[in-house]
């Protein structure tokens, strides 16, 4: 059995899988955990990031307005199922030039030595990576943003490797983007960043065409024996439009822009009519991870059409296995 | 108290708000209203306008039939939920030049003076504002087009401003129209219209995103103490495609083109899977209002998905408040 | 009461048509009779044909596997209702240079002579008619690509006429094609193809608008005492994505290039959560059909949402009738 | 011969035609009359309008900037030849809601009755037509606009038929508008508008293909005793981008939404290296003709390339023969 | 030294190339060898074909008329740089349902055993491709379409190949294709087309990016003691539009579907005004070639900017050196 | 009179501006300075860079090959006129993982410190900024890519501002960009690289529509005592393609991201044949300039149409007056 680096997490949600099982993921039975009206003014709380904090959890929710402005909020939770989430955006600390909202979005939360980096795409004259950092969830302190335009979806990794900290991130441009691939970043210091490196990219054609218009990162990395372990959103482009699933890939440890493995098959894609009905039709987009290194149970929030929020479980096993038995050459 | 100045409406179609209030507007429990198959050749029965009439209720209904030719068809209730319509479209009278038919979609009514006058977005070399009178929902005398191509949503006042009929429209092109704003425009006689306004436009950006792509007029405007009430929609373009919402503002009662206010959020949005599933998904597109001025009662006609009719409720105070405390500066 | 030209099949998969009836086509009470879950690795199971077989049924299917693959896989059933899918594709014997797999799909199956040949769209250096032959679906040979790129829907006829083979097909593009009209070819031997005529194209405008954008054949003509009953695909394209439906043509029965009928209103429409919801919503697309000489009885089988695979119901007394009440000029 | 109704011109610019004449009009020999650089900060000047003024020549002209900001300016001519361009844009007064500058560009002048009337392609909300008059090119009234956007290309009868003013113009839409057909619309006022009728559209398919794009109107129409004469552009869409020709139709005097007849062949097209070459390549564009009554000669304005502004000569009776000898059924 | 396998032409139109050589081919310097005004009604005379044709030279000539409809036309020339070309296009008898005309472009001109076969690109329902024999030039005998639409530039060969007439043609869609491939087809009887075989592509990427966006064939095939002589045109997409250029490879002389050799360099590239500048600016399009076994030369026709037609020198030792110079690995 | 901080080079190419002066820059009268046959293999030889070396001058230049592969090439020149470019590619040394060649263009050559870096647009999973150094120009350093794809124009600063290096650049996408801002970053290696700031960006609307579509770093940035002269190209999109002109704004000297003044007007646009016509029509694209400190000349070498490659001059003086008298606010 593969093992989880990383802490335990008895709490984990966590439901059994079913006993006919057609992916490696599987949905919680009460999903959304998170409905489109979750606080007083959203339209949708969707592709949002909770993390352990306090023997409960919190989180950074991307809650889109009635007036559909994109912000990110503070939340919490006592199972990890059951979210109060705040019915005001989190206002950030910093050099005014810097906090100066635009848009913000599909926030990530990484716990790194001492404190909580949140992650998010930032509206500065187009779409880039924002980074705060928060030891209580209560204050936020703005950084500059981590790159230039225009780049979505930037995840650090959990831990500095070879004394630097690392993320991925997907490069983007102004509108919706029809390419997409992911690159590794790294930085002394989290302002100044360099060595970009391709990691993986979108798959053309039709070996793995759910992956095939583009991919960018989701949750923060999850590190195992066995390597980096990432769990990442692909899009297919169809005669009617995106469908967003979610895919698996493992990265060497020390040097994270080896590809070890790469599923073939998505690990879960849009079925139900949660995710293939609301604002953005047939869309699955993972934001978060929660681990529990004695079990290697994972449960994995992503967003539902844009407009709710999901739960789902997987173990370690379970996806190291797919990856083994439907290899992406 | 804000006060519709009209008349009272004691049979109006009407439903208390539920407990859980998540927009000013609520929608009729067992809507929709109208379904689909709501004549014998029906496709979809959706962007249609109704009025009082002889104590029970007219329209005038969009029907696209199973070739999927759009027309315009009467129908009659007595309650305004429960709709006879015809099976075959609507004949007019008048110069064979004018009244010779390429399609025909997205009535509104107006009473004005003595006489019911139907606009509608009418095909002539493009789409352009059609209008015709009827007193008795029997006879239909058609009358000059309005507008130059290329115009939808042609929607008059229901009663001369200074001495001058007025209306509302949004210029257009030949397809899909990927922009759209609200003019005003004048005319001594509904022949001749000049003194065109801009009223308002999309707002592009975040502040008010689903309004960001096109904006459209909705049912006749509704006169109140305070100014005209607009209740229009309002297209986000995602990914997937546009999302059709509901919002409403508030025009000058002598200088409409002056915007009063406007509510930063939508005031209701496609959520339920009628108006999420269909020929066009994520459509709602306001087309008639009824109100009742004794108790500020307004009754909304809009169109689902492109595909079925619904039903939904406010009053004056729901909307006016509304666009104070969510003022779009 | 025309009449169907061909065997009996008193076991055809069969109900009666609901009180309230739409259309000349009605679904299956149980649809789909295939989920997108019908093998192990599929994603979904749509566009298929199935044939009657050694007294029950046996059928090609499209099944795009969960890496959204495109293939197509044997599959048999007792009832025509009940599929047991194979999990693997069909391998084809023949010059390998021929048998090279770049993607299959959307397969029809036509039984001439002593043989079932299986056509379908074929990956070779783009989309084009890939043809095989087999007794007993067990072995099956392919043969040259009958066509250049770009080519969809390629449909032969059940015998030859005049001596020649015939086969339907649609002239394509490299992607999501814009266009489509339907073309006929004949050929002396199944390899050289010639003598291509237009038969009937897409049909701009309002007046049969769902059916606008682009139109491809279905199922196998169907012979009657009247004609070839052809079943067709037909496109509108609107402001949210294309919409695919079911329409019904009759060609000549020796010069089958000539269209004595056709459908205005189309047979059947994506009306259902299972046909409107999916990896591509509002699509049904029929590929196979099932006739009964002996009581006019035909049971279609047709892709939804390109996800599941449902089945309907009509007569060719229906169909017929259809043509005659909304002839499309 | 066909006689031009209007004044004598005797000092009317002209050279007569080149020995080998391969189309109804010919270029002056010293060609382009005016240069990108005619005044202080212009980038190009083209689509300018010239009338007959005081003995000399007066104009209003399109000069781009050096920013290339659109806007009209005043010029003087003795000659029709050479030209002084004033360095400052026209100052126009009036109400300054109607008066502000967005942008201004392709303008036509008018005389009726006792003045000259200025129409332009006028920035409101897009653009539509503006109109100001003047006595002396010295004061600019400028009234309201005449139509509601999107609209170019609006070009006044130099007198009331049947009491009214009559005027071309060429719907349109926000950008590089790929449509575009010839309406005429009337007004008791020159301030409201009505009674729109389609006059003459863009002819798809290969027939005139020169005019498959889109066509719209460009020096005032010629009234002659035949009809009036219409010199406008139409434009063919080749794979490197639209080709503008010059083409010529005759309307009926009294009915002038009725085509008497129209050339199958373009009259003047991009041929020379200043048509040929600069900001658009391959534009063609008239935008105003002189005539003299006396001998039927016919000296156009055009616009080259976006950049210089050019000559040709014609006479009444070369269009007429055209038209006759390649007429579009 | 390699030999072309073919007649001796004595009097082939010849310059020896200049002192400074960039290319392969070198142009006639006194290009462009026919003019836009060639006959009566051209707006332009480009992609066209030339024999030798009893001891002078016939052609068919691709004239647009100024209406700029595209139609083929006889012409004729002692010295194969003098051209008389006929006013009038072409009248081709056969069948009425065959030779009505939608329009016609492109021609190659193939002798074969005893008379000419003239290929082009006919519309019939879309592009496809059209075909007539001719044994005086005076007398063109159409037959059926050799393929389905859509395709464009269909080239024979000027021999059977192991018993079988073959063709190059390059599949095509309705518009200004974004793509293009070349393919071979072989037919017993010139009627019946199969064993489609992919020939060589556009090759995306840097390393040969004149070709990247779609090729096609050009002239005649030349048949050499080292193989087939292809002389084809290659397209790159730029900012601003397609350049075509023209490329050369070797095919395999007895199965022509396989490339011994293929030039990473173009040929020939627009460069000159009469190439730079025109309706279409810069394009290179070859469509015919003259050769004389004595000498090896190579005279080729190729249109200009869709406008003129130009000359162009070569020979095949120049050829096939450098494909070897310049592999296209 | 405005200083240049910077050298003495009194060998700097010039002539004296012509009489009458369109324009603040004024073209060298034997332009173009390098045709697009300059070395053996090169189609085009444009966007490249110029720098005093030894007594006279080396560069680096974008000479795109017969089989239009872009690649950057060495040459040298005693006056800065007459150029020997190399007929092969820089070979560049270093890690082999970051010399690996997709493509290379447009580069720029800055002297900082000790040594020559050359930076361009540089092939790496997309378009980012590759980096090298040189002290002699024959052996060149390639260091990792500056920063993630998508990026375009990478232009350093030639001196560190407060202990850091900085750089603009431009954002793009993997296509025909139609966006484009530039953005400052700094660094204190030249490899990791962070605080991004937007510096100026297109200027949309009329009133400086040269630069409406996207505008992009041009030669170094010039010192002068009143700021950082930037010379940069501003794209308009026309119906017929993208126009590209030359511009000129002002940096502040310690916060380089505050625009002190910038330049309503081009400096320079495409005018002359060479400009207008070629692979890529209508396009001015600077890369480079020689100063005098001395005089204040200005010498610049700017892409012509993406093939040949011209000379400009101008003084400081020049375009700092020139930036006051047409000031974009």
């Amino acid at each position: 059995m593969a093992k989880i680096i990383g802490s335990a997490l008895p709490n984990i949600p966590w439901q059994n899988p079913p006993e006919q099982l057609h992916n490696p993921v599987w949905r919680y039975d009460q999903n959304p955990v998170i409905s489109r009206h979750a606080n007083k003014i959203s339209n949708s709380v969707f592709n949002s990031a909770v993390v352990p904090f306090k023997g409960g959890y919190a989180g950074v929710f991307r809650c889109d307005s009635k007036a559909v402005s994109m912000d990110i909020y503070v939340g919490f939770s006592n199972n990890g199922i059951d979210f109060t989430i705040s019915d005001t955006p989190i206002i950030f600390e910093g050099d005014p030039y810097i906090t100066k909202r635009e848009y913000r979005y599909d926030p990530r939360v990484c716990f790194i030595d001492d404190r909580y980096y949140i992650t998010w795409c930032n509206g500065y004259h187009g779409p880039t990576i924002g980074i705060a950092w928060t030891k209580d969830f209560k204050a936020f302190h703005q950084m500059e943003n981590l790159l230039l335009p225009y780049n979505r979806n930037g995840v650090l990794f959990p831990r500095k490797i070879d004394g630097k900290f690392m993320m991925l991130s997907r490069p983007s441009d102004t509108g919706h983007t029809p390419f997409g691939d992911i690159f590794i970043s790294e930085s002394p210091d989290l302002t100044y960043w360099g060595k970009h490196r391709f990691v993986m990219g979108a798959y053309p054609g039709d070996q793995s065409a759910w992956q095939s218009k583009k991919i960018g990162p989701g949750p923060i990395q999850i590190e195992t024996d066995e390597g980096w372990l990432v769990i990442y959103h692909g899009v297919i482009n169809t005669c009617n439009g995106f469908v967003y699933s979610m895919g698996v890939a493992l990265l060497d440890l020390e040097q994270p822009w080896k590809v070890l493995a790469r599923s073939r098959h998505y690990i879960l894609g849009p079925e139900t009519s949660y995710e293939c009905m609301g604002d953005v039709p047939n869309v699955i987009f993972p934001c978060a991870a929660l681990t529990d290194s004695e079990t290697g149970r994972i449960a994995i929030y992503y967003g539902c059409a844009d407009t709710v929020t999901g739960l789902a479980f997987t173990t370690v096993d379970h996806l190291l296995n797919y990856m083994k038995e439907y290899p992406l050459v």
